[in-house]
Parts: C-alpha cells; structure tokens; sequence
C-alpha cells in the first residue's frame, strides 16, 4: 500500500454548543464525514469527559478522523489524515458545516515515508 | 480546560518488521508511551489489516496518540498530541525506540484557539 497521506488538522472555533456536547450527534457526524470522502470505517470510539467535553476517533481503512471538543470555549480540534485517492477536505468540510464553526483555521500535511510538506 | 496543546507529527523508517507486525506489542507500547508523558488513558483501539498493517489510537485524558503502520516498508505514521502540561516528546521518543525506527522525522505543531504554529 502506498504510504502517502494528506493529513488535515483544524481548529473549529464559535461551533454550535448544543451539537459540541451530543456525543451521539458527533459521533453520527464523524461516521458520516468519513463515509462521504468515501472512506471505510473499521473503529468508532468517542468518550465523555466529565463535566464536558469529548474526544472521538473514526480508524478508516485510509488512516483517521479525530476531535476532541470544549464545549466551554464552544472549540474543537480535529484531524483528518487519508491515505490513497481520498481528499480529506472532503470529510473536514462536512464536520466543519455539521459543528456549524463560525470561524476555523487548518492546515494541510503530507505524511509518508517522504518528507512531511506543509500546505497552508 | 486550556485548549492549548502540543501535537508532533512524525515518520519513523526502518523499523523493527517483527515489531510493526505484533499487534499486542504495539498496544502494549502505546500504552507505556501515554503513561510515560504523564497521561491518563481512556480508550485503546488497534485494528489489524489485511494481509498486513495496524492502525490504532490511544485516547487520553489529554488528547491522543495514534500509529498506522505499513510493514512492507518498515514503515509507521505516528501522531502525539497532548494538552496541559505533558511532553509528546517524551512518548514519541519511547515508541520510535520500542519500534526500533533507525531513521525518523518529525515535527511539533502548536493546537487551541490561537493560530496553530509549527516548530520544525
């Protein structure tokens, strides 16, 4: 399998509160944004922090999606590395929209056994 | 919770093949590593592929740790990222020398609500 992947990371600010805190919603959101960009999801493990918060992983055939959520700060960072013909802007767009972030930043890494690349 | 965190990225070449295919070492270093920088762990999720390659992810109170690894190039794409206080250094650092990664390359991006910056 060819190593190389594009790896986007993002910072999700002035999202949706009450979508930050469903744990169920996100994970839905997660699966879903995964399906889109046309992955094949193996794993789904998402965990509630008390008082709040959430951190979520999607295991893709292709690499994988990740948040972790702050509710308090209405914030949330996610990760979307895919490997082969997938475009993870795909899957980060769609978490972007469903989070409802007014505001996000991101950036783009090539990942591999070449030099990691940074794509601003 | 600071949404500050520090999140290395990197590529580790020429590892252990023995090593990269063992599913429960890989498990079990991942493990060490998060308790090593200090972490809490949460979830531990690995999945093996067909005919070859593992991915799992770590998810800690602070964050997470991921692998993908692709055993015909002796080849493993690790992710740390940590928020508080830890250092991702310190579990990077103890799974490229549990995986024996003879050559690696890597870099430090800055995660929350600022900018995200890179320290290369």
């Amino acid at each position: 399998m060819n190593t190389m992947g594009r790896h986007v990371i993002a910072e999700l600010k002035d999202c949706n509160l009450e979508k930050l805190i469903d744990m169920q919603y996100m994970e839905r959101v997660f699966v879903d944004a995964a399906l889109e960009a046309g992955a094949e999801v193996r794993e789904v493990v998402f965990h509630k922090f008390a008082p709040y918060g959430i951190s979520g992983v999607v295991i893709i055939s292709e690499s994988h999606l990740t948040i972790h959520s702050f509710p308090e700060h209405k914030y949330a960072s996610i990760d979307i590395y895919t490997c082969g013909d997938l475009d993870p802007h795909v899957a980060a767009n769609y978490i972007m929209g469903s989070l409802e972030a007014k505001s996000t930043q991101s950036l783009e890494l090539s990942r591999g056994i070449g030099p990691i690349k940074i794509n601003q």
